[in-house]
């Protein structure tokens, strides 16, 4: 993906002046043609290539291509509208737009306007901005939405079902490895159960028995010095909401929290969609220096540089946002090293949430996992909320359940509120409530055989990528590795780490690039293990496959770079 | 409630001009200091009475009483502080607050604070600022969740079990007729399916097979002249959802829709909780005159009216919601209205959302209900944006499911994207689409036993009325008469109509109030029949004792008035 401006006319001086009375427009304007650049050409190419997908399928992903032109299209023509004052002609050629935004007739019509036709006046403009019925944060939505689910929304259309054709996500984070013994278990009778109460509209917070079962849960597998309160619990349909909610009442827009990098993708989205809150990235490096003990070392020293850059840049810092075991990376923090940040947050006056979503997916029996609810005393009690849900941990997350645990009571009544719009079906919270009631089938069945599965594919993958020579991190937790595929890229950039990214998924290969992690180093992406064998096996020889063609097609590039100089 | 100023000290004008710059920030702060001041009211009562609630109960409910006043003080603070430049000393006494934003103690020590200490400087105010965990839109997320679920949450503590002490809900529309019939079919073997797609993440539209399911369910439940697109729906958990992702991606904030008054008071909470989009009320009124054949009838040209009014205060009206069966009212649309209404949005650009989430409970025979997806031609098709699901027609709310269905792609495209933070459980997912997909059993068993129970319960609460002598609309459709209690409210205002709902309460049922509905004329309630004919006898009976102390109150109340005189 490069960022020449060939294929678009871009407004010239004059223009701007006449027409873009503010330099941040024009600034937005610029960063949104070479958007539209990009998703122009990859819509070209894909119209142009021979159909990969089933053929609905692939109708289906050109027909999302083509309205995400469209929209794309209106978000500029309104951005435009901003900047004209007073009914102001304006001179730039832009393809026009049908009442569909569908950009591919204008595409078609532009060389010759330009040549032989009158300019388009604001007309033109109005009539682009009537054929997008999405307000400007719809198309906003719309664009963010399309950006981020791209592949998955693919996988969605395509999925691996033993055969060959078919993607193989190895880039969503789930736990396909202990889908028998759930499934066993929640066919038990006792799970069946439909009480009237289940039927009807509930606590917004989750039904009292659910946040009860959550707090003995929380209390015995946290190892909290003393029993957790149930009034403390609030139970969303995922932990993504819950993280939602809590962006929502403890920041303002506009108002931002540190979280170390690479993190989780899905945050960025969430906080993107309602919050508005900016999630300024702690940049973490691989290299081990003198300040650096092991690759992607989190110190005090970078929250707290990281916290005054902000501040110089008059941003408002509320919170740290911290995920434990880590995700992408694995890393368990040491009860040391987590009483550190904590104590980093309360000097600063922020808010501490901790995801504890992978905390029973530590499957090395060599490292232990300290939750922050085990701490005899917490450095800020009242500011330190936990996040978990069972989409990991117990490979449902199909279930939507998400909880809080929090001491503090303003907050967990401000959270309550969005119970309204995110809570989970009755009889789901029954069956949640069953399953984590079970202590002995967890502890005697569950547990000990995810934690052997997860040490078996993981031993399988991590041999895999010894043979290939490739670098990763070896953590003993999560359902991942984060691997490091610099040398397969030149020149090491994200630009060409999409393009690798892109060439798995040509070999129906879903990963998820380091890029989507905020990571500040291209080359880094995260692979999904926890996945059945026998398609882990295909999976990987797809991965090996891919790299084989990379490798190919660098020593052409390089021959090609050299016999040019 | 009355509204005198006789609790707080306010601003003095001098004050006023030193602290505040702002004229608006003056009127919002007068706001917030009238409804602290009801507040503190409500509280200072129910501390002082007897305890009427289980014990562990009250505490809870005073609990929160004391955490929605240190809310609403740091609320105050904060616009305070927004007033306050370059370090002005604040002349105003306030009571101090402690790091709960506890407004007690400082109520307690206010009045000899006026008389012999110094006033509070600045510092004091940010003492209680740093005492409050939450942001602004925390705090007035956290204001209006309790204003809105004050009555809600007492029920959820203390409800009614077949003994005489427990709230009796009438307020919430919830059919508890036919959870019989509900739970037999959802214990049948094919819903307990638990494949593993089910547990896994979904395409966040919804599962196909649902999606699918709802389509032909629609198809054939709503009459349609061709079948209807599975991509065209999106299913979300629960109708204010769809409501909410639609306000989201149809308007941008500040934006409006008209909604015709009385309507549910769900979305005036839902549209301020994300969307911030304005719902401007077309005021219906009962009265029968020229333009008003029947009561709260809704008209072209009332619709024209306030779409002009808000274009004359320079409000972007994106569109037109309507509710079809009409909740509170019971109106169900005539074909040609339905038009006319679809056409008035036509004609003016609007999107047209219409809400027929009670569309199978019309129990009437003699009324019929027309779906806008029956239409031969929509008037405009691509405007058009219909919400159904489950939770009244099969009183199961506590499933979580709402489905939109629109004809336009990027609509429904955008609205996929909250099915991130708003789907509901691949379990739940399976079973609605066994229980749609059930059409025999919905046709010869479910609707017909629901139609005749709702016909009986209807047929007891509106005889009880009759003898009481008490008007209502009769309707024929929903799960709610709509009652005139005028006569019992002297003078007939909001505040009189809050004292009587009060009285209910006090009396141990839970009615729901005009204004709650933005109801232009004082002294409407709905009152939901869809409940069991056990304790729908003791719910009357309450009501008609309720009504008789009040009948009591406006006796002595008019003596008073007359021994002033």
């Amino acid at each position: 993906m490069s960022h020449h401006l060939d294929t678009f006319p871009m407004p010239s001086g004059l223009i701007r002046s006449q027409v873009l009375g503010d330099q941040s427009i024009y600034t937005q304007l610029l960063e949104m043609m070479l958007h539209l650049q990009e998703t122009l050409k990859d819509y070209f190419a894909q119209t142009q290539q021979s159909p990969v997908l089933e053929e609905q399928s692939h109708a289906q992903a050109i027909y999302e291509q083509e309205a995400l032109l469209g929209r794309k299209m209106c978000q500029m023509v309104n951005l435009l509208q901003c900047g004209v004052t007073g009914g102001l002609g304006i001179q730039m050629p832009l393809p026009s737009l049908d009442s569909r935004g569908d950009v591919r007739g204008g595409q078609r019509t532009q060389s010759s306007r330009q040549l032989d036709q009158p300019v388009p006046q604001l007309s033109d403009f109005e009539a682009a901005f009537n054929g997008c019925d999405l307000s400007n944060r719809g198309v906003d939505i719309s664009v963010l939405y399309h950006s981020s689910f791209q592949d998955y929304k693919a996988y969605q259309r395509d999925k691996y079902k033993d055969k060959n054709s078919g993607l193989i996500n190895l880039g969503t984070s789930e736990n396909k490895l202990c889908t028998d013994l759930i499934t066993t278990r929640l066919l038990q009778s006792d799970m069946n159960c439909i009480e009237k109460n289940l039927l009807q509209y509930t606590d917004w917070r989750g039904h009292l028995f659910l946040r009860e079962e959550v707090a003995r849960f929380l209390t015995y597998y946290c190892k909290t010095p003393a029993c957790l309160d149930p009034e403390n619990v609030v139970v969303l349909n995922g932990c993504c909401s819950v993280f939602s909610a809590l962006a929502m009442v403890l920041c303002d827009p506009g108002e931002a929290f540190l979280v170390p990098t690479p993190f989780y993708g899905g945050f960025t989205f969430t906080s993107r969609l309602y919050a508005k809150v900016e999630l300024i990235p702690v940049h973490l490096e691989s290299e081990i220096t003198d300040v650096n003990t092991h690759p992607f070392q989190l110190t005090v020293d970078k929250l707290e540089q990281a916290l005054f850059e902000a501040r110089l840049q008059g941003k408002r810092v509320r919170g740290l946002m911290l995920t434990n075991p880590q995700n992408p990376l694995g890393d368990v923090y040491s009860r040391d090293s987590l009483k550190e940040y904590l104590e980093f947050a309360k000097r600063y006056n922020l808010h501490a949430i901790i995801d504890e979503i992978y905390m029973l997916s530590v499957f090395d029996k060599s490292v232990t996992f300290h939750s922050v609810l085990s701490m005899e005393s917490l450095p800020d009690p009242n500011r330190t909320h936990v996040i978990w849900g069972t989409s990991k941990d117990f490979g449902i997350s199909g279930f939507r359940f998400g909880a809080l645990y929090t001491n503090n009571k303003e907050v967990a009544a401000a959270v309550s509120a969005f119970g309204y719009l995110h809570s989970t079906s009755g009889i789901t919270q029954f069956k949640l409530f069953r399953l984590l009631q079970d202590r002995e089938w967890i502890d005697k069945v569950y547990l000990p055989t995810n934690h052997f599965r997860l040490r078996e594919t993981h031993k399988y993958v991590t041999k895999e990528l010894q043979e290939l020579e490739i670098p990763f991190l070896n953590r003993g937790s999560g359902l991942y590795v984060w691997i490091n595929l610099k040398k397969y890229l030149f020149p090491c950039t994200f630009e060409e780490e999409l393009l690798l990214h892109q060439r798995f998924l040509d070999n129906k290969l879903m990963l998820s690039r380091g890029k989507t992690y905020m990571c500040k180093e291209p080359g880094w992406f995260r692979l999904v293990f926890a996945d059945k064998p026998t398609r882990l096996r295909v999976a990987m020889c797809r991965f090996s496959q891919t790299l084989g063609e990379q490798k190919q097609y660098l020593i052409r590039k390089q021959l090609e770079d050299a016999m040019k100089e």
